[in-house]
């Protein structure tokens, strides 16, 4: 069981929480914290290693309530080595979705994957490749909200409890993005804060950058402003064309998308205003 | 000797720059070319052997011109492994102007350094500790122009072809920046163009990014907006305090800004509107 | 078209070369140049541009025949923009076939696959998602000989001009590998020359070295030992399993192995004793 | 105070250690834990905030040692914040010394360094420069057994807790690594385990590898085979003389040997066998 929660720091929290964990039953498997010195807040992971009975671990949780609530804590539990159900939003950009199946096949991605939704139906031979039902839903201009409500209803009816943009090429409605708080993934093809908006590469090419890169963030209302996760980048020369800071740049996106996708659906990511506490593996 | 040039694309510009090269007596010892293929233009830079003598050397140079100006380039040749007369200038900030002298005395940077400037006097101990004579120039809010007019002609005097801001945290007059076009380097200590300006780290911070960097351009009167020569990135996580991201910085502005100014004093910069072409060793 | 060449060094060659080509027709797009301080030899891959008659780009390959003999030069002439027809070799795991699959569907890399060989049937379903033929071909431990006759002449009848090994888990037989001399490319699961042989990520645990990395070499009767194309490399720290650095491990396996076919197919790569010679894009 | 802790793993350690701190009066800054799965081994790195007095701080160390016996434990406490004395040993090249000097004096590395040792006097300048006295103690090729312990009694005598060997290019005897086992760091200029032994940049050369590196390790009596603490690499390409590898690498030295050596000085390593546990900051 995984236990991730954060709180005004406090002295003895550790304690607290190991002696409950202790008295429970459970033994602490792995065990990482953080406390910014700054804002003086504290955060921890805890692997829990627990009898296996849903029982005990129910009653844990719930005795877990006012200890939680007396810390002033947000936190969360959840069963560890769970698979994470992920609907993946698309246009046609192919490499993310490709990424993103090929590692979830392959065991790396703890993800199950009821859904593929794109505003095109270009990519979708690869979902029906993988035997995922694949959703076209048109963002027309003058229809923007009512496919968006089709989007939500889609995603929802999936079951799905994180949302993947992987290149999809649509600015979100500000309701959409409140109602995917702290589970929606996107990938920027920038190195951000740099390169915000549209056609990032052209903008690297003309500013005549030396390294680009890409960056994966939880979504916000505010554009491609929200917690970032990871970041990756690569070289560039003067020799490289706009076309080959894309060809360079889809990897940096796979990995960064790929890595933060991971550590979400690994439990491993606290939100705190607009940053995260990563906590890698 | 280097020639570098660069001048619009037409068919056979090799052939005719290694005839004449040949004809002249000359050996290509080696040679890096680029084409921009959007812009048309050529870049080329050739290492030449040539017969000892100065003369000989001063032949070819004056035959060139009627070649080079009928291909509307521009040129520039110089002896090779020629040391760059260099100035740098500081603030209090040390490790970047340790880092230049210290591979300067090494033999990794081909320079000269006659004289170090400063806003402050902090450095001036570094200075003595190499015998290099430091010049305190500070700059009052309400005499910018004549400080920066004491500057110039102290570099004047001291007959550097190079000027490097080591962390000299001034913003420079615009006719100064003129008067530099070219031939001053400057660390901006963020992985430009994200957080132009003031406190980049602090700005990083508060993003929250996960990469940060360093980027050394040529100055230009537009603050931070000159054209790359090089970057350098270093991942941080979120236990990294604004301090800690300052730490780590300073490697990073140490590394682009020996490169770049190593680049620079090797003649393999050439430098075409915003944008660089460095033919890196 | 391009032209590859290497020879022993002498003054004007560049010139020698660019007056050919001028005189013939063409026009040089891009070239890139090498020489071997200590070696005294001479490299160089220039992408002409010849009117589109076939005749006369065979007139001009003839015509070189003398030229190229007379500088004791070893040359190779291909069309440039040329797809490469490659057979893929491979045993179970799977993350180096999907990368170069969708690497190739995407058009980022060059490649026709006529081919997959594997001496297990594992991947067969992957293959037949591309809709590539695949070949089972078992490498029993007493018909080793027969095997690999079977697998070169798969191989010579799908045409194939280069073979990759995609963690293809065989030791090749000396007289197979002089067959594909400089066109077969392997990916080995290490930092070459540290752990050659088997198991490297289980070897780099136990010396618990902090970067990992892998490499894409080709060919050589010696075991890991032939010129290497490419590396890549990443960070690890104390709480990695064996199991987090074969993930790990993989993502560097795709980027070495597709940048080095990548490469070869574009005619980057000039093979000289047991180095290479590679002129990036 | 810093407590640095290792012991066999079993349940209930992160909640023995948490309550004995608070029962003490301590609080916890900062936790850093690792289990390690396969050896069964937990180590941990508290970083406790106790109340001032010298006496209170000493009581809970003597009250620890019965629960640090009875989990079977090695531990360590420290001052956190404290400065540790070292002493540097270097042969000819300046540029790890002159790192780490400019480091420790701008305040990056907490260390005190009473004595430099060379087995030539190359560097006394650099030692002279910043104060320090520098002791000049040769290595006969007949006279190593003795030379050695003259550096024991000097590094005794300077009362150095930790000794650098800054690319000091001596093959220590035995008893010398067993006497410093655990405090002294070496700065190997290759990516170990590839390279061992004398002259890796040619050796790297040689082999053609795209990627060199550095390796910071413990020191002990088989040569370049002790306890990793940190990596550098950087990317290399064919036009790398083996001068510009040496070049490149000493970047890559100084990165992972000040890294090491401030890892160290915070108490952020602990030893295990061939392996470090390295908490990062």
């Amino acid at each position: 069981m995984i236990l991730k929660l954060s709180c005004p720091d406090r002295p003895g929290l550790v304690a607290t929480l190991a002696n409950f964990i202790a008295v429970s039953g459970g033994n602490i498997l792995e065990m990482s914290q953080f406390t910014d010195p700054i804002e003086k807040w504290f955060f921890i992971r805890i692997h829990i290693d627990l009898e296996d009975t849903e029982e005990k671990r129910q009653a844990l949780i719930s005795t877990f309530e006012s200890l939680g609530q007396s810390i002033k804590a947000e936190w969360e539990f959840r069963e560890s080595g769970a698979r994470t159900r992920t609907a993946i939003l698309v246009t046609k950009a192919a490499h993310c979705l490709q990424d993103l199946l090929a590692r979830t096949y392959s065991g790396d991605l703890p993800l199950d994957i009821p859904l593929i939704l794109g505003n095109r139906e270009d990519l979708a031979p690869i979902a029906e490749r993988y035997g995922i039902p694949f959703r076209h839903i048109p963002v027309p201009k003058d229809g923007k909200e009512a496919a968006f409500a089709d989007y939500q209803s889609a995603i929802d009816d999936s079951g799905a409890e994180l949302i993947v943009l992987a290149r999809f090429m649509q600015i979100l409605p500000a309701d959409f993005c409140d109602a995917v708080h702290g589970r929606a993934i996107n990938i920027h093809h920038s190195f951000l804060p740099a390169f915000v908006g549209a056609n990032p590469y052209r903008q690297a090419y003309r500013r005549g950058v030396k390294i680009i890169g890409a960056t994966a963030h939880y979504v916000t209302s505010e554009l491609d402003a929200g917690p970032i996760i990871d970041q990756e980048v690569e070289r560039v020369e003067h020799f490289h064309t706009p076309e080959d800071l894309m060809r360079l740049g889809r990897d940096c996106e796979c990995l960064a998308l790929s890595r933060a996708v991971r550590y979400h659906a690994n439990d491993r990511v606290i939100i705190r205003g607009n940053k995260t506490i990563v906590f890698r593996d």
